[in-house]
């Protein structure tokens, strides 16, 4: 037995969770939305839209599109995303850690 | 903006969560699985397979029938289902506190 938990920020509708900072790191990691979409086996319209949504739930930019230059166009994060995806990395931590030691204390010997 | 979550507990399937607890507190406080599913808009069949369900996965019998006696039939909690409904609504209690706490720490000056 084990505990599983999904949790999300909300605010008049789904805002972010675990799929937007997915999508986002590995926005990060390729410089692309659409490298990104295509690497996570996700149309580009899909990943634009969760992106979008995001955007407007939180009211924050978090995509910032590199037009032209040296290598071609290019997406990447602002530094308001950036802070936000290190603050939902280490909230997820703490909360996995948290969540374990409260099923160990209610659950462990009952289940 | 604000946290939102489920929990649930799982071993090779879902086991137990809010749906399963909510239908047991109803057949402890009604005395019976029938009344609970009518108080609950649910259809008989549905509310003996969530009990059936939880039981097969946790391996711990929850409801037993009492047949006939002076109020006619009816459904009771085992004592193994009073304590997991405890341990359950305490584990949830202080799961929402910390997670609370949580979502302050690492997002109230972002969100």
């Amino acid at each position: 037995m084990k505990l599983v938990y999904k949790i999300w920020i909300e605010g008049d509708n789904k805002a972010f969770g675990e799929g937007p900072y997915k999508l986002l790191k590995k926005v990060d990691q390729l410089g692309s939305i659409h490298k990104a979409a295509q690497d996570m086996n996700m149309s580009y319209s899909k990943a634009w839209s969760i992106i979008k949504r995001a955007e407007r739930e939180l009211g924050i930019i978090l995509v910032e599109s590199n037009i032209g230059g040296a290598g071609g166009g290019g997406s990447c994060l602002t530094s308001q995303a950036r802070i936000l995806l290190n603050q939902y990395n280490e909230f997820c931590h703490e909360a996995e850690e948290i969540l374990t030691e409260l099923y160990n204390k209610y659950f462990s010997e009952l289940l």
